[in-house]
């Protein structure tokens, strides 16, 4: 964003920093091979996020933090899409038992972590995300997935309005494009969310108390 | 409910009818396997509510209106039940991919009929069923199922809250206990919707227009 | 509850309880002049679960636990109402800005207690009340106030559902008619929530950790 | 956007159009003074936005369409605003009772019109608004409020999600900054609504049939 942008948003006092807790989950949206197979669709090359991510996952796995993934599955007959398929029809692969809906194996995702089926760009919406983040005592979210623009967006607004503060390492959510990538940044750490670096992240992974 | 309750009801002005709306759908709450079939630990005999429910969708199927069914199921690790198995264990039955998480094949659901998969006693919470019934026109609910006591009283207080009329065949909603059964019929046509005969709910479908 | 439902419900595997949290919040809802005025149109004498909820109110404040208050507003052209006065015409009384909104003096309010405007049963429908809980840390919740048949158990069904575990104590909520109040404590404590005695509330209070 | 980013949304099939309903709703987010008021901590100029909103209001007040406000407030202890006010601590002078959070009267808003208060960013978060809609009989909304990036955006999500096809006028949004409020439109008609002439809107109101 340019000078005046920048300045317009220090005069309206944005973009201040969330106060974090000692309990985080890392909650990993849409990694799936719809959106990480660059032959899908709606895919992109994300390889470098997903491994940051795994990164991020590990650590956090290691001091038995909870890590959480999202999918977007829909029934063979799409009504549960709603009206999202007329906006954006390229999201009708995205087929309950398909390929396209599991997490990416780059993650290893463990038996024992939730995968959350949501069927909006919001990890929350038509979901019961809330109680699983809750019922594990759950009061920081460290966010990461695809896309930067589209679920890690809509994401990032729901968690800020539930009251659950929320880093995004910057390095681990991915877009098609790099200019709504940037542009949703942006915003992301404006108003919704502190966006940050993955070593940031580490630290403070590092610096909560052990299992 | 005695004379003195009664009284009190009325006095305080409960128990009106709600306008109906044009374009109904049928939601059959957790008529599965789970809940059907008396040989579940959760479960209990149904077979007349179901018969009395299948007959209901197959009016509604005749004219075009949507059949929407939901389910409980949990994954493997039951981290998506929240809390909800510690108040009452039995539930651990429902995983996904099991046959207490099927729908009833004496309903016989259909290929474009929704089951929307639920983690709640409420229909709503944790799915996405508002906007699967918004995005097809639906104004109207008629609510049939199990149990009076749990889901169905749940998933009534919500269709109100959320501006849906809401019509209950008493002969298609079920509970595993008389009493509450009784005093859950008698809350819900008070506050959140028409408890009515299944012939009401019939007359009022032939009266809708057709297709 | 007859012995046969009683054994039904055992055999079920409900009533369990559940585990309580280190960070508790009392939650009074509507114990509001609309409701605790026996003159008002839905209103019934509350006076001893007032003063119980008062016990529990104070000492909570003693410990620095927050206390929260819920109340039903609606706006002068009661659009906001949805469709809940067709089945419930006396609510229209509760007019924001008018006596029947206030909460009742006797639980001797706060500057710094939080009183949440609702327009449905729940006391989570239409407000940010898992927000205002989220945000204060709150991972336990003793529910206290009308009606038993209503609005209180419409909440324990959410707070359940979000992953609160929380405490119902008996002399704290009340209903205008006793029948509907002792079925919804039966069916709260089999299902949603933990319905214990007043000094049960209090020396869990005592029991977790001061300010 | 460049070529490219439009490139990579046309293969992905983004940007397609909704299908509209027959009963629109205007609603118009957050036009209160601590927006339209350039003097106020969050505010700026947008009179050419509010007086292209009052046109296509007055244009659904003729037809009989509800025109919905929402406005944010909270209460003096700020305990409602949960972790915003971290984030973006100018949303402090948003106190209920104040100048800050009235609709800003060029849009002449009557007393039949509702008044959503808020405590997030989307018009659905913590509201009944829904309910307001559905009650209504509304299936289709045209967005019109600030800010673009922040609140509109976030609505935007909620519509699609719930199943309200949305348009969204060009010249009735307005932001605090240019490039976000050009980034976010982008998005917005990407995935979410129809982002259209206001004359386009006109045309599809006059389109509708009269009261």
């Amino acid at each position: 964003m340019n000078e005046e942008t920048r300045e317009i948003y220090e005069r309206s006092q944005f973009g201040h920093t969330l106060t974090r807790g000692k309990r985080p989950a890392v909650l990993v949206v849409d990694f799936i091979y719809g959106f990480t197979d660059p032959q899908s669709t709606i895919g992109s090359d994300l390889g470098p996020e997903v491994a940051a991510t795994r990164t991020v996952a590990d650590a956090a796995r290691e001091r038995g933090y909870p890590v959480i993934f999202t999918t977007i599955g829909f029934e063979a007959n799409l009504l549960d899409a709603g009206i999202w398929l007329q906006k954006a029809p390229g999201l009708a692969d995205q087929r309950i038992g398909s390929r396209a809906v599991e997490v990416d194996r780059r993650l290893d995702p463990q038996p024992g972590e939730s995968v959350v089926l949501k069927k909006g760009a919001s990890a929350f919406f038509g979901t019961n995300l809330a109680a699983i983040l809750l019922s594990q005592g759950v009061d920081t979210v460290i966010l990461c997935g695809a896309t930067t623009s589209g679920c890690i967006r809509a994401t990032a607004v729901d968690l800020l309005q539930l009251g659950f503060p929320t880093l995004v390492p910057r390095e681990c959510v991915g877009d098609r494009a790099k200019e709504p990538h940037e542009a949703n940044l942006f915003d992301i750490n404006a108003k919704y969310a502190d966006v940050v670096s993955v070593n940031e992240v580490l630290e403070y992974l590092a610096s909560t108390s052990a299992r």
